[in-house]
């Protein structure tokens, strides 16, 4: 097996190449959204596939029912080395509007930045840069003997547009995709430019609309108003209740399979440099919400929510009418953590919203998806050596971090292929994704580089 | 003084010619709403000019605005007689659909229905047929030595459309029409077709939209939901906890100066044949909701309501949004009864909502138009005297009803010309006013001016 060392001083010693390499990939305007860019796509997939190739690798490119789907296979040169799935997509979003952009958005350059010299092109950070850290680890192992682990590529050229050809994929070749234990995902952020971060915990999401009816028709609120029942009032008092003074979700069974954090990631969580006053007023706010005692990053990482994210009824345009409503409607999400179950939280709302209905009120349900929330265990070895790896690259210690929105790629991984994944990425929350003038920091890319070469070499032991 | 026995066998010798004038009058196609039918609606005005000059009266057209008034003064025969105002309109509503009537809409006939003879045509009911029992009335009078009281008579031509000249008209004229102490007003529905009815309480109307605003924009439920504060919840606690588990409404001093009906009126309802299950029936319900222990009559004709008519926040199309919004409103509105007092009662929901305000969320309030309950005191003498005349017409007593909304004239007699109004009208409930085929009883034709001409002798004493 290749001599970690070693393999850290060729990235250092091509980093130049390296950079070049990233250059071209951004060259290519492979705008996943727009049908003009399909070609170009075509020929980032291309790209890829020749760069696995050229490192020796077995590489594809195939059809999907959008953009194809880059799948790679490099073996390690010890038999008993572990699998590991690496995911990234090289489909980045339109660059418009083009008239902010400083340069051309696909004609890539360098210039100094706060952090030091980074990248600015569309994609840099998100996420062919990010990408390439890893193909360039890989690089560097095959100049000294070979990687230490077995890896699968997968590149996939539709998330920016919401994966839709991902799950069929993923199904179809599952099994061929799912001999890896372990999918490492490089598509998130650093905690700060000097603090790597591990994503731990993604919330999980349910959607359930509720709409209540009473009369048959609306009503003039004079000639009918008071002995009619009115569904406005009917469905507040129910929102109203579903949270207590203590801000808790009052659903019954709602906390069932919602852990405590462990001490000592409450603990490293406090020591971050989180600026809940900053991050509030930048919202027009000055209060932590929500649940009473718990911070506003442990609530977003690592707490449920019943969210109404929409509420209608009655007369909602300009002005009066004097109308008693048959009917309205809330749009309930819940994001989920632990191993709190979608389908009976729903039920849970459902059962909630029946025992609440006055005579004539009806409710009528409809759902709109669910998935439960997804973490590698604080206790999982893959994730301390990874940890290990990272810290001994920035000199602290990875933040382990949660994300409240969900990643559906990495739902995907877990429920088509039963398979984990380990989330790290160099991106830094100044890259403006999607926004004119995207870059990525070249200390990112360079230490992303060797971070995973140090990640890789930790997770074969 | 005329005998009033005289009188009557005036009406009834000359019903014939009675009608006869009335089909004059319906043929005048006198649609307030539309343009092509303003000379129609000047035509009305003058035949109404000739009818009371006719009768010796002074008589005029007045222009508006809007569609002309008619103002008439008829004198009493005695000096210290008692001086009313009548009020009607001779503007009808638009007849279409055109293709759903039996005949034409202007071209009245006869027809037998289930209730004796009627005559249909567009306005019978409302409110030309209802205006000619009095005028009718005081034909009768004036073949007989004169009218009993002092008659003020106003004919609007623009009630269909919301009266837009009215208010003014009054407030120009007011020396002039505020010299009667009462007004009658012959606009409104008998009980049935053998029950007669006094409309003694008009519900009043106080309108008010509250907006919440919390974080300055919408965001993300994943990346933020947890310690933000959802303006939806807040509001739908706060409309939750408007009313308590009896129905009664929670704003503090909400029920000051709403008066308990008396026990001989409460019975007097109670009396009534009101099928109050027909009645829910029809609207697809069951059950009295509202304040306990108070029947469906009740609470319509004289009890307040708080009601929300609207309600609105964050994502409220097809499907799901993940939108943590930053602002929901609700338009209130409420009935009231008694004298309750309009601004009071929005000043109570304002404090009532910015108390229930947490950290962070601010409320917006706007008025859209406040007007409090009108009332005929249950101990007036007028109305006494114009019951009894009522019962010996049609040998049962008046009820003594309510109207749940509000009749904008006669707030405004009251606000402008500082008089009560005395609602007498005997049309029946299926008259098809404002629809196609609107009928009304000849019986209601024939004894309504009988039933004037008692009461106008009633009220001279």
């Amino acid at each position: 097996m290749a001599n970690l060392a070693s393999v850290l001083s060729t990235i250092d010693a091509n980093i130049d190449a390296s950079k070049g390499r990233l250059v071209e990939l951004l060259r290519i305007p492979s705008v996943s959204t727009d049908p003009a860019y399909t070609k170009e796509c075509e020929r980032a997939a291309g790209w890829l596939v020749a760069a696995l190739e050229g490192l020796g690798y077995f590489a594809e490119s195939r059809a999907t029912p959008g953009h194809p789907i880059v799948v790679g296979h490099a073996k390690a040169k010890r038999p008993d080395a572990p699998h590991v799935l690496f995911y990234g997509h090289y489909d980045v979003q339109p660059a418009d509007p083009l008239e902010l952009w400083e340069t051309s958005p696909f004609d890539p350059h360098v210039r100094r930045g706060k952090d030091g010299e980074e990248i600015v092109a569309r994609g840099a950070s998100d996420d062919k840069g990010q990408l390439m850290t890893f193909v360039e680890a890989c690089r560097a192992y095959e100049a000294n003997g070979g990687l230490p682990c077995n890896v699968t590529f997968l590149f996939e050229g539709e998330e920016e547009t919401g994966s839709p050809s991902l799950p069929g994929f993923l199904a179809k070749h599952r099994q061929e995709l799912s001999e890896p234990s372990l999918a490492l995902v490089c598509d998130t952020s650093m905690w700060n430019a000097k603090t790597p971060a591990i994503t731990v915990m993604l919330r999980g999401l349910a959607h359930e609309e509720v709409v209540l009816t009473a009369a048959s028709h609306d009503l003039h609120s004079g000639m009918f108003g008071g002995p009619i029942v009115n569904p406005i009032h009917v469905l507040s008092k129910i929102i109203g209740n579903l949270h207590d003074a203590e801000g808790r979700v009052t659903l019954p069974g709602f906390y069932e399979g919602v852990p405590e954090i462990p001490a000592d990631v409450a603990a490293q969580w406090r020591g971050l440099d989180f600026d809940e006053t900053a991050f509030l007023s930048a919202l027009g706010l000055t209060t932590v919400a929500g649940e009473r005692g718990r911070g506003a990053l442990e609530q977003i990482w690592a707490r449920p929510t019943c969210e109404v994210n929409g509420v209608y009824g009655g007369y909602m345009g300009k002005g009066t009418k004097t109308v008693l409503p048959a009917k309205a409607g809330a749009k309930f999400s819940f994001r989920l953590v632990g191993t709190q179950d979608p389908e009976k939280v729903l039920e849970s709302l459902r059962a909630f919203v029946r025992a609440r209905l006055p005579a004539d009120v009806k409710a009528e349900f409809s759902s709109h998806g669910a998935s439960g929330a997804l973490s590698l265990p604080f206790s999982s070895p893959e994730l301390s050596r990874a940890r290990a790896a990272l810290a001994e690259e920035w000199g602290v210690d990875a933040a382990l971090v949660g994300c409240g929105g969900s990643i559906p790629i990495v739902g995907a991984f877990k429920e088509t292929l039963g398979m984990d994944a380990l989330m790290i990425g160099f991106a830094l929350d100044d890259d403006r994704i999607h926004s004119p003038n995207e870059k990525y920091s070249l200390t990112s890319f360079h230490k992303g580089a060797r971070s995973w070469a140090r990640v890789l070499a930790a997770l074969a032991g």
